[in-house]
Order: structure tokens, then C-alpha cells, then sequence
């Protein structure tokens, strides 16, 4: 590998579930020489018909090129993969999207680089229809200089990101995204619930929701605004307001014979803060109760 | 009141908080003969000297118009305002777009028609900046006839929608809709409680997030068609691969220092359904554990 090419011509992914297999394809599509490894060798044949190489091995696959992308089930499944093929990764960039933790994606940047490799974490935002639009977009952590080399080329997937040489911070960015879309999701399946318990459809309230959460989103750089700041003053949504608002849902969410488990933690945290006697001051003081 | 009239040219507003204040605005801007009311009297100053009439008591601001929009804390609140002025609502629409609950608003739209006014209960959804733009939402249940006498005017705070017949109904339509709402803001507290726990500021993780949530929101409509026809079958995002995921990221949280306890119910669900033998089918299958 040359510290020089600004662009690979030899790509390995390891990996070929939903997104894997998208990753790969978009190589193809961009005219790198990709070379792939999958458990079950079936899910490459698309990939095959359109040029791509299928190794017999994880070292095999390595061995063909200079960039490994890695996107499997999870960290033991990589570990598991490359500890056969450790040999092979001497002078390699390895850059794993893998779903993990942290303190996970540490360990393995550690381990990589212990044996002669570069290591770059990965954190992939996009459905794989989405994979090489500009809606996608990865976070990467970990060796700057080594994603330095591949930027263009990663940019093929989606717009990138980097966001510092820890290498488990694309990890961290990981959780806290993603944490975030799990509570829409509560949010969503509680939505559809109380709606169902009055005979009305999931497909027209996730309509109005879809709507409603488009221009509710809009309040969130504001209210992050207010918790780096430490100023919580507002003249609009405070504590007051929230508190008796979500104990009013909850209410009446319960006579509806739907249960209230996922929103009640959250009007604890609104209680508390009230009861610390900051009603007045704004919604996004909630954050004071989480940490 | 002339059932023939197509628009008023008389419309009261009771109650001049945030939102009552734009909503008199807006009807003012119009070229409507709007009359106000407000506990406090100075919130209506600004409304006076655009032409508005503030009226001494809420009967002599009932008597002013045919149609009288409420907009007030709650519906005890609404009743106790009307109490008094009961001998002057015969014959008027009485639209009210407190938030409340469906049962509040069913006994509040029975004691009005049996005052002899037509009973339209609304929901709003904007926020004050958006009332009169096409983000702006309201909808209504209730008459129907009365709700459609006046649509045209009421189009000028936003798009209308009328959910039914039944006063109950946009309240219903609000608490899940409110409900979804929480649910992505505790997904967004929990984003910036695990940033934080790693040094990374709300501001710069809030982009991110608000760059995700708009592109993981394009997968509620696919959810609810899933739910309403009971079809639970997928290729992509099934529940093992999201009990797997959260799991992973309530201990990493956990690791971060930041409690789990606004998404760990979700996780309750999602393992319900694991343990029931769904694990193979749509995360949207969570639904079944909250009904």
C-alpha cells in the first residue's frame, strides 16, 4: 500500500448483510476492484455478476487489498473473523461499520493496530436504499491520517465525518443517535397505540405524527442551544407547562386501557425538576435529571 | 347567526397566551371584527391597538360573535369562564382549542349544546411562529355543519383537518400525537446525556440527530401499513436485530455513567416479543405488547 495513492483501486468488504451488500455494490458501481468474504458465499453471487471477486477466506480477502471494510453482526464476530487472518493485516487500513459500544470499538482499534494495521471505526446512518445518496451519511473515529487516505472513496457512500482520533467515539456518536431514534420509536408505537384504542388506523395518525414530528424537531437545536449554555430561561415551553401537559396524556392515555411505561420515566424526570423549583425555566432542563 | 353567512365577520378570541395571542392576530391580519378576552387584561394592548375589542367579561366577549374561539390552561378552566356567560351562548359555535383530554372534551361538548351553541373541539399543531403558514395544523371533531361554516376562516391558522363527529376525537388525536412527540424528545435528552458523557457538546450531536430522526421517520409509514394489515413479515430491520441493538446500547449507556431508564421499557417490549417467538419479524411488531 502507498502512503501516496490519493484514491484505492482494491477494496475488500467483509460482511454482506443488508448494508454490507450495498456498501460492496456501491464500490462496484464506482469502478473499484472489489473484493468480498461473506459466511454464507450465496449473498455474493449479485455481487460476482457484477465483478466483484469472492475470496474462499477472511485472509484471503484481506490479503487482496489495501482497504478493509468490515460490517458484520458485531465486534465478537469480527474478532472471530480476523483472529485467523491476522497475519494478513500488516499495512492494511481497516475501517469497521460494525455496529458496537465503545469501550468494544476501543479494544478492537487496539488490537488491529498492535498487529501492524490502521484502524478506523465507522458509524453508518442510512437505510441501505439510501447508501450513496446525500441522505446518507457515516461518522468515523480513529486513525485520521489512514481516513485521510480513503476520504474520497468513503465519500462515495455518503457524506463523512470525522470525529476524533478516539477511536470509540464514532461508537459514542453511535449510541447517542441512535438512542435518540429508538425514543421516536417509543414515541411512534405509543402514538399508534392510544390511536388504535379508539378505532383509529396506524397509517392516517402516522400521517398527522410524520407531520407533527417534522416541525417538532425543529425545537431541538434550541433547546441544545439552552444546555451548552447552561440558560434555561425561556418565555415559551417550560418545566410548568410540560409537567402538567405529559401527566395529562398520561392520564388520559391510561383511560383509554393503554399502558403508560415508556412516557412515564419521562414525567419523572419532568417532576423532579419541577419539584427542584424550575418550573419556570425551560423543557430542555430535563437533561439536569439524566446526568 | 346566519346559517348561510360562508365566513363571520365577528369572531371572539378567550384566552390570549401564546398561542390565543396569534391566533387573534391572525384573524385581525384577515380584515375579521375580532373581540378579545384575557384574565389579564394587558395581554390584549398590542390586539387593541391592531383593532381588536377587548371585552370586559367573557359574556359580553361571547355575546360580540357568532363564533367564539377558546383558548385557555385547561378545561376546567374553560368551564369556569363560561359559567357565568351560559345565558349567552345560544346559538353560536364554540370552537375550543385547549388541550384536554378526550373525555374532558366529550363532557365540555355535552354542557355546551345544552346551552344551545354548536360544540368544535380542536387540536393545534404549530408552534406560535407557524400559525397562518402551511406548517401549521389543526384538527377538529365535533359538528361538523358548524365546523364547516366556518372552515374557510379557520384555514387562515393553518391546514384543517376534521377527524369526526365524536368531541372526543382530536383530543385523542392530540394526546397520541403529544405522545409521539415525548417519546422523540426523551430520545433526544438520552442523545445528549450519552454525548455529554463522553465530552461531546448538545449542539453538535443535536445536528446529527436532527440529520437522523428525519431520515429514520421516513420508516413510520412502512411500520403502520405493517400494523394495520398485521403483517408482520420482513427482510430488514426485525425485532432479534433491534433487541440485539438496544441491548447493546442500554450497557453501553449504562458504561457512559448515564442511566437507561426513559428507553429500557422499550427493551421490556422488544424482549416480549423475542421471548414470544417473533424475533424473525418487524420491529413494528411491538405494537402487540402495548395493546
Amino acid at each position: 500500500m502507498s502512503d501516496t495513492t490519493p484514491e484505492p483501486t482494491t477494496v475488500t468488504v467483509i460482511g454482506l448483510g443488508n448494508l454490507g451488500h450495498v456498501l460492496a455494490r456501491t464500490f462496484l458501481d464506482q469502478g473499484h476492484k472489489v473484493t468480498v468474504w461473506n459466511r454464507s458465499p450465496g449473498k455474493a453471487d449479485e455481487l460476482v455478476a457484477r465483478g466483484a471477486t469472492l475470496a474462499a477466506t477472511p485472509a484471503d480477502a484481506i490479503a487482496a487489498s489495501d482497504l478493509v471494510v468490515i460490517c458484520v453482526l458485531d465486534y465478537t464476530t469480527v474478532r472471530d473473523l480476523l483472529t485467523p487472518a491476522v497475519g494478513t493485516l500488516a499495512g492494511r487500513v481497516v475501517v469497521n461499520v460494525t455496529s458496537g459500544i465503545p469501550d468494544a470499538a476501543r479494544e478492537l482499534g487496539t488490537w488491529i493496530t498492535g498487529h501492524g494495521a490502521a484502524y478506523v471505526d465507522g458509524a453508518v446512518y442510512a437505510i441501505p436504499q439510501t447508501i450513496g445518496s446525500p441522505e446518507a451519511f457515516v461518522l468515523y473515529s480513529g486513525d485520521e491520517d489512514a481516513f485521510g487516505r480513503y476520504r474520497t472513496l468513503l465519500e462515495t457512500l455518503g457524506r463523512v465525518e470525522f470525529v476524533g482520533s478516539d477511536a470509540g467515539l464514532a461508537a459514542v456518536y453511535d449510541v447517542a443517535l441512535l438512542s435518540g431514534m429508538y425514543g421516536m420509536f417509543a414515541g411512534f408505537f405509543q402514538t399508534v397505540a392510544v390511536g388504535g384504542s379508539a378505532g383509529i388506523d396506524a397509517v392516517p395518525v402516522t400521517a398527522l405524527l410524520v407531520r407533527w414530528l417534522k416541525e417538532a424537531i425543529a425545537a431541538l437545536p434550541g433547546f441544545a442551544a439552552e444546555i451548552d449554555a447552561g440558560d434555561y430561561r425561556t418565555e415559551t415551553s417550560n418545566m410548568d407547562i410540560n409537567a402538567v401537559g405529559l401527566a395529562h396524556i398520561l392520564t388520559a392515555t391510561r383511560a383509554q386501557g393503554v399502558g403508560v411505561d415508556l412516557l412515564a420515566p419521562l414525567q419523572t424526570l419532568f417532576e423532579q425538576q419541577v419539584s427542584e423549583g424550575h418550573g419556570a425555566e425551560s423543557l430542555s432542563r430535563t437533561i439536569e435529571s439524566l446526568r
